[in-house]
């Protein structure tokens, strides 16, 4: 052995301790708790955190318990599943986007455990030291794994002036840039012109987007992209990160997959093989059980079933649209998205509003701020509540803010 | 916004293409398929790769069934779950060391995909640029990683003369040490004495031990620890990441867990609340399917059905061991657990070795060299496989190596 003599102290990742100290959804938890404890038992009308209260769907049930059979006996049981996804489901998964007339390998899919662990892992094959462009209102994870993963950090602000969809300004360069549509948490959907704006300025500027269709099942207009892919020109710049979480109900039984093209290089290495690479080493490859409960969604019948719960978040939103329509309250979101952004009235703060509900109407809603100071006097409400929970909160905060 | 100029041109993580071109599993995947193309419809006695071969046990599929049930009904329904584990599970486990006389707070205990996905993704904590100390031969992802990561590696050889049970160098410094007990490859396993010398060197240079028990469920010895944690000291300088994929036969159902004491300081910061951090930036949680399952192996029940289970592995390594004496060839393991590490017969290279066992008699089992250079000249058998089949082995090895 070569010697290796004393070395300082071992320092772990410092930059854990520029991440700010809580989290958005933990404060809205502890604020939630005070009251209830100030307050026993009273109902709360829950549409902060984004989780879903629908069932998973029969078709879907009927998979996992067909695959946990197959784990009973040793003819059917699988062992370890190849790292990347089965390729039956890989293969499935890239018929659904050639339904949108996008054309990808199976190879350019990997299954995955869903999107918010894809989008801190796949940090690791971009790379040290990136500038990162974060639209802003924005998921607080992309920030905190940026922090984490020592980046430069663009905070692009957008506003109500551009309808929380930001255009590329030519002047800022960035190695990454964060793109969600339908977005978390203004519910905004970018139209084709503005993603094809957003594709051309990353390939002449030789940046990564990067495309989280989280909520791409929950757009209704025809002329809308579900996919970074459905634009020209996408396959040379973009990886996208999506999940059945919403789409179908998956928050708590996790499931997601990633696209990255084959034709997607940067530094003379292919992102795609880099990310065979790190999921052969870094992973057993995702169960097998729930494997076969996510390709259950992509059959005829998964798909009527998710769409029929769909359909019910939907009708949550169009409860909220009305009541803040009746309020004349400015909101964007809620059409094909499930959140709804408002404005605060009067002026209020996105914290001082969030009391305000609490404490005026037992509503849960999430407070602009908490997606960046973007989102300072703005309010995110989550469609996917029970639809009585839905509809009494409407009514109650049109006879609140209505007085 | 401020300014951001023009830069470089984007480089993703040029660690990648440091990494050596193919893996050891593939290598073996190829060697096999060309063998079956030249030799169709051959039986071939599969011993190479560590998958298990036993379904799951009854007790862990009525879980999951029921899990699956719990899913498909408003009342039962479970979204997003606590990042870190469900705080029962972490309970339970918790009591499962307390058997041993580790005292743990739920609060150690993070629930996770599995053994493979920690060892990747624990790395992001421990921070950049440091000296990791890997005793060979090794599972060779422990490399990859931390070549992955841009870390310093110190490939410290084991070998026969020392039974395959490096102690500290006291002269070589590093900064994070992977230990895995019993061992992959070697079966061999750290007695506490060895142990107690590794973690009091840790703790006098500041080193974090990475601690790798996936395999301890195979312990038969009553005084071979099963967890680091039952050595004095430990808290203050080690991480254990365990499995339920050998234990329990979940490599293809997925489920692992991880111990961070809440003691382990670095740098001022407390290495479990940056897991938490992580955890909850990082990912949502682990499937409320796969924690129900997994929860059952800890009942008594459960625990009774996957010991009925190692017990068939072990009377397959009691063949091969049996084998391997009549021969008179040296070797470690198989005693505490799943894998035999056997010195190749007349310096045979274990490539070599590995294409003669395939060509005279059928049998795969993985080159030594797979594991790095202190592996070469050795070969490992994994005891996973069917039992009649492991017989036949047995029988093919001593008929062609009695010679």
């Amino acid at each position: 052995m070569e010697t290796y003599g004393k070395r300082d102290s071992m320092t772990p990742n410092m930059n854990y301790s520029r991440l700010k100290d809580s989290y958005l959804f933990y404060n809205i938890a502890q604020k939630t708790k005070t009251y209830l404890a100030e307050h026993p038992g009273t109902h709360l009308y829950r549409m902060g955190i984004g989780d879903v209260s629908l069932p998973l769907c029969r078709t879907v049930i009927d998979a996992l318990h067909h695959a946990v059979n197959d784990q009973a006996v040793q003819e059917s049981f699988h062992g370890y599943m190849p790292e990347c996804g089965a390729p039956e489901l890989r293969t499935t998964i890239a018929a659904y986007y050639a339904r949108r007339g996008v054309q990808l390998a199976p190879e350019d899919v990997f299954v995955s455990s869903g999107a918010s662990d894809e989008l801190g892992d796949i940090l690791d094959i971009l790379g040290r030291d990136q500038r990162v462009l974060i639209m802003e209102p924005a998921y607080p994870a992309y920030v905190d794994a940026n922090i984490i993963a020592g980046n430069e950090i663009i905070h692009a602000a957008s506003s109500r002036e551009d309808g929380f969809l930001a255009l590329p300004d030519p002047s800022v360069h960035a190695d990454i840039i964060y793109i969600c549509s339908p977005n978390n948490p203004t519910g905004a959907v970018f139209s084709r012109a503005h993603l094809r704006a957003w594709v051309d300025y990353a390939n002449k500027t030789d940046a990564i987007i990067l495309f989280d269709a989280a909520y791409e099942a929950f757009i209704e207009d025809a002329e809308i992209p579900h996919s970074i892919f459905e634009i020209e020109g996408a396959k040379t710049c973009a990886i996208e990160i999506c999940s059945l979480s919403k789409t179908a109900g998956f928050t708590g039984t996790r499931f997601g997959y990633t696209v990255i093209p084959q034709e997607l290089m940067r530094g003379g290495l292919a992102l795609n093989a880099m990310w065979v690479r790190n999921r052969t080493t870094k992973t057993n490859g995702v169960s097998y059980i729930l494997q076969k409960g996510a390709a259950a969604v992509f059959t005829e019948e998964g798909q009527n079933e998710i769409h029929e719960n769909i359909r019910v978040y939907k009708k949550n939103a169009a409860h909220l649209m009305a009541a803040l329509d009746t309020l004349g309250i400015w909101y964007c979101g809620g059409k094909n998205a499930p959140y709804i952004w408002m404005q605060c009235p009067k002026n209020m703060g996105s914290w001082a509003f969030f009391d305000y509900l609490l404490h005026e109407i037992q509503v849960i809603g999430t407070p602009g701020e908490g997606f960046g100071s973007a989102g300072e006097g703005y309010f995110r409400f989550s469609t996917f509540g029970s639809p009585e929970d839905t509809e009494e909160a409407a009514r109650r905060l049109v006879a609140l803010l209505g007085k």
